[in-house]
């Protein structure tokens, strides 16, 4: 091992004992307190919104020379609205009631003791992220409010960006009272801090992986740390033969169009075959006047063909493929079941969609798809912690241990039991 | 790779796959079903105490041979006790409530559509144990009333005792109309099927380790799957200067002996220096006429030689180890906040009690010890899901995430969001 190896590995174990000790001390600051640094934050950013800019241009000239995309250059700018978005995220957390001390379950038992299971945080909580620089602000300031310490892992693209909002963030605590080390940025590119972070399993109690899917399979094969992933959203919409047409054209349209590079976009249109030479006529239609590209099976391809719309014919892939793009791709079912069957084999259990009238086929599809989130006759792109009334949202479980689906301050958090009695002993 | 190793890693690849099939129609079963299926493999276990065991004295020969120690040969003894106790369990969990289908929370969202949170289960179980048998039925069972498939993988002691429970498990499903791949146990003792087994992620959703510190910490670094672990219990009590000597006695006393062999029995007493000269005698006498042995710090050690009490030097190894056995360690401190230190840092954050007539610092440290289970004035011999309420368990987590402390059939769940509306869009 080089010296610079050992140093990481130091430097890393530093950060987590730091964190843990950080951790302590945060699980019982008073709500008041991490308000205040919150608040502090955001202001600290507002004054230094010139300097963050200079150290972003540093990332974004070092990014452009690297030849990367202008996908990627543009989530990696710290625009004016990445700055107003980071600005009021902060202030709408500080309105967000405190999830620490609720009492959760009471149990009397029977010796005469109390048990009582209280919310507390994780800990420390670790976060790998890619580009995106505001994630450093809003992951520390949702884990500051649960009550958790932060230890974060951007991508080195944003280096400089991170370093410069880390750097406030440590100011917002100090001025604040709380411990500094509650959120640290790791201050290095070298991809063994990653792999030292994922073996600390004595100081930090979960990881979190925000990005594409090859950082989130490597972290998860990687972390000897409880991981929460957040992967893809490949979504179905399931057009039931009993069916109201233009309810189901406009809500198709709606779930492939409006946003189509997030995870809740619709990438499979699912359609029962006994309304398929109807509906998806109209419905196709619909979609190609915004521009989507379709892809579909061989009995969806004669409707189309019929009707003089074009297509491709869509491959096994096509069916388990995010395009976060205008693609859609169109299967045509006998069944309730075979359309179930479908998304239980090719989805990715994040949002799946029933369009029906028919109550007991809508019940079918809720209890049988096995999705965080199951849609009667609503468009895939609620799913969000904002829109579920969690206040703001960490990411999307795709998991099912701990939180699916979206992750607000409460899912930042754990349990334990308080039992307090008057010397009882167990015979 | 061998022919052998092929085969293992298609059988396990099957099972998996059997397994996620079999978890989507249990998802619904009805709960009748469930406990129905749950009866007749306690009739099925009644019916074949004899062939039972027959195969289990194979194991216990084999493992006689291969000079087990006399513990281990217990553990792995299907005795009479072990099978009042499974057919006990059994019967028991039939009356427990089903954990399925129950609504969590409700949100009505802004544009007129309902969303639900609801109980589901967590899809495909992995167990992983050692030598006790009876694992397989409870687990099995426990599973089977939270709707998941099972995947059971035993240890090679157990191994004939095991294949002829589980052949009964799949009687049992199979008789009752469920799915009889519901619950598989691993027919191989090959070390690959435990590497294969979790590394199949898209199948199966959930490991739970059961066993020494060793075969955890294999699972917890191995495993692609997420994970709840089961680690050991260093428990400690703590004795505030606000004592209650004789109540103190008995409460250490009952902990530390009442079942020394248990995960929740205590290994580290903490007393506050201002009340040890008293306190420690006292308690010190009533330990050693339980046989216990003392390794006591150096102010612990003066204390009790002028006692003319016996002990030995505690050494920094001492106070993070699990005993099992009627051995304690003793250790003065200046102050709850050492107290509240020391086990933060030593304890393995399963069971910590505080001993004091004083509220203000009892409740400092229930809020200050990062346990799963934080006791005043109660034995730390309670934490068990019976006692707790929970009607079983599956094991004791020591995770924060998903399930900490205690696991019953709720903890074997997870949850989805059931989203109903009338054409709503986003806009």
């Amino acid at each position: 091992m080089t010296t610079e190896a050992i140093d990481i590995e130091a430097l890393i174990n530093q950060i987590a004992a730091d964190a843990r000790e950080a951790s302590l001390i945060l699980a019982n600051s008073p709500t008041k307190q991490k308000n205040a640094a919150i608040i502090k934050l955001a202001e600290l950013i507002e004054q230094n919104v010139d300097s963050l800019k200079a150290e972003n241009a540093k990332d974004l000239s070092a990014a452009y020379e690297n030849g990367i995309t202008q996908a990627m250059l543009k989530r990696l700018e710290l625009s004016d609205r990445m700055f107003s978005d980071m600005l009021a995220g902060a202030r709408q957390v500080t309105e967000l009631p405190d999830p620490l001390g609720e009492t959760l379950e009471t149990y009397q038992h029977p010796q005469g003791f109390s048990i009582e299971k209280v919310r507390v945080p994780i800990g420390v909580i670790g976060i790998i992220y890619e580009s995106r620089p505001n994630v450093t602000v809003d992951c520390a300031i949702l884990c500051l409010k649960s009550g958790n310490a932060s230890v974060l892992r951007g991508g080195k693209e944003a280096y400089h960006t991170n370093i410069a909002l880390a750097k406030l963030v440590t100011q917002a605590l100090e001025e604040s009272g709380l411990p500094p080390k509650a959120s640290q940025f790791i201050p290095t590119k070298d991809r063994s801090a990653l792999n030292t972070l994922l073996k600390l399993d004595d100081k930090v109690q979960c990881i979190i992986p925000r990005g594409g899917e090859g950082l989130i399979r490597f972290v998860a094969e990687h972390s000897h740390i409880p991981v929460i992933k957040h992967f893809d959203g490949i979504c179905n919409i399931y057009a039931d033969k009993e069916l109201d047409i233009s309810q189901a054209k406009e809500l198709v349209v709606n779930a492939k169009c409006q946003k189509p590079s997030v995870c809740n976009a619709a990438e499979n249109l699912i359609i029962h075959g006994s309304v398929a030479e109807i509906a998806l006529p109209e419905i196709a239609i619909a979609l190609r006047d915004e521009g989507v590209e379709l892809r579909a099976d061989s009995k969806a391809t004669t409707i189309l063909e019929n009707a003089r719309i074009e297509s491709i014919a869509a491959e096994d892939d096509d069916w388990k493929t995010e395009y976060l793009d205008l693609v859609l791709s169109i299967k045509i079912v006998d069944s309730l079941d075979e359309a179930i069957a479908f998304i239980n084999r090719y989805g990715s259990s994040h949002s799946d969609c029933i369009l029906t009238t028919d109550k007991t086929a809508a019940e079918r599809f809720l209890n049988g798809v096995d999705s965080a989130t199951v849609y009667w006759n609503v468009s895939t792109r609620f799913t969000d912690g904002f829109e579920f009334g969690l206040g703001a949202e960490i990411g999307i479980s795709t998991d099912k241990l701990h939180a699916r689906g979206p992750m607000g301050l409460r899912e930042l958090c754990s349990y334990k039991f308080k039992i307090v009695g008057t010397g009882q002993i167990k015979t």
